[in-house]
C-alpha cells in the first residue's frame, strides 16, 4: 500500500479501533461527528484524533467534523478489509471452534474456506458452512485452493512445525493463538500473535494492585 | 504492590511474556540462562532484557546469568499469580465456553467459581467442575461468594449494563471480550480488553501490504 508508506505502525495499530467505533456510529445512523465528540467517545484527545487521521490526508472539515461514512470506508480500504483473503483454521479444539463460530471473518478481510484437525473423531463434523477435514489433506487442499492466511489454534509443540509447512504451501499471514511466539525467519510473512494467557496475567497484576 | 511502584506500565506489560518463556525453560529443565541466550530466544536485545529485569532489583549475576527458577518465581510474585482471585464468567456462548474450557485460570491468579447465562436452555449444563447458572442468580451468588473478577463474553449492548451491576456487586477486575471498550467511570477497577476483531483487522492490513 504505497500510498500510506511512512505512516507509523502505532497509527496503523489504532485504526481497527477507529473502524470499530465508526462502524458503530454508522449502525446508529450517525453520519457526521466532530473530533471532540469522537474523542470523548473513544477516550482519546481531540488533537490525537486529528493527528492520527491527518496521516491519511485529512477527512475532517473545519466546522463540519468528520463524514462518518467516508472515513469508515477509507479506513477500511487502508486496512484492506474489502479484500477477501482465503483463510484456513488449524486445530478444531474448544478455542478453534469458538473462533470459527464466533468471528465474522468476512467483514474483516478474510474468508474461512477450510478447518483442519489431526483428531480423526472430529473429521467430518460440520462447522458453519464447512466440515472439519483431516490434517493429512492440508497439502492437497492448499495446492488446490491456495489459501493466503492461517489461524493457528494448536498447542505450542505443533505450532512451529506446521507454520514452516504452511509457509512452504504459500500462507502469507498467521493469526496465531498457539502459546508459541511465531518469530518467523521469513521477512515476507505477517504474524498477529494473540496470547490470551498474557492478557490474563496482566489483569491479575492490575487486580492485585487494587486489592493490595 | 508498593515495592514496585514507579516501574513503567510498559515493563509490567512485558512481564507475562518473560514469565511464559521462563516457565517453558523450567519445563525443559533449564535452570540458568544468560541474557544473551534469553534475548535470542525472546527476540529482544540483551540490553533491553537487563534493563527490564533490573527494575526489580536485578536477578542476574555477572558471568552466571539468570537463575530461571528464582526469576520465574519473582516475576510470578510481581504479577500476583500466586493469589487465587475468585472469578465468574458471564456469557456461555461459543467464545465463553471455549475460554472456560481452554484456559487454566488457576495458574494465572484466578479461580473460576461460576458461569452465568441468560439462556434458560444452557442453565444446568456442566462445564468442567461447574454448571451454568441462570443470570438471575448472579446477585445472590456475588453476595454469598464475593467474586473479585469477571470475564465478559456477552454482546456489546449487554456489556455496559452488566458491568455497572457487577461493580456494585464488588467486582474489581474485568477480562472483557465484548466488543465494547469498557472505559470505566470507576478509577479503582481494572479492565483488560481483548478485541479479537481488532487483531484480525491488523493482520488483514499486514497481509494486504505483503500481497499488494
Amino acid at each position: 500500500m504505497p500510498r500510506y508508506e511512512g505512516v507509523s505502525p502505532s497509527v496503523i495499530r489504532r485504526l481497527p479501533r477507529y473502524y470499530r467505533f465508526l462502524e458503530d456510529l454508522q449502525r446508529r445512523d450517525v453520519h457526521r461527528i466532530s473530533s471532540r465528540e469522537l474523542s470523548s467517545l473513544m477516550n482519546l484527545t481531540a488533537s490525537q484524533i486529528r493527528q492520527d487521521l491527518n496521516c491519511f490526508g485529512g477527512f475532517g472539515q473545519q466546522g463540519y467534523g468528520y463524514n462518518v461514512d467516508a472515513l469508515l470506508s477509507e479506513i477500511g480500504n487502508i486496512l484492506g478489509l474489502s479484500r477477501e483473503y482465503r483463510s484456513i483454521l488449524i486445530g478444531a479444539g474448544n478455542l478453534g471452534l469458538a473462533i470459527a463460530k464466533h468471528m465474522s471473518f468476512e467483514s474483516k478481510g478474510f474468508n474461512l474456506i477450510g478447518i483442519f484437525d489431526k483428531n480423526k473423531e472430529l473429521v467430518g463434523t460440520p462447522v458453519r458452512h464447512l466440515v472439519i477435514s483431516d490434517i493429512n489433506r492440508l497439502e492437497n487442499f492448499c495446492k488446490t485452493f491456495s489459501p493466503q492466511a492461517a489461524i493457528l489454534c494448536i498447542p505450542k509443540p505443533a505450532a512451529q512445525e506446521i507454520a514452516d509447512k504452511l509457509i512452504h504451501l504459500g500462507i502469507k499471514g498467521f493469526w496465531n493463538f498457539s502459546h508459541y511466539d511465531l518469530t518467523m525467519d521469513y521477512p515476507d510473512i505477517a504474524v498477529e500473535n494473540v496470547h490470551l494467557g498474557d492478557s490474563l496475567m496482566t489483569l491479575c497484576y492490575q487486580v492485585s494492585e487494587i486489592l493490595e
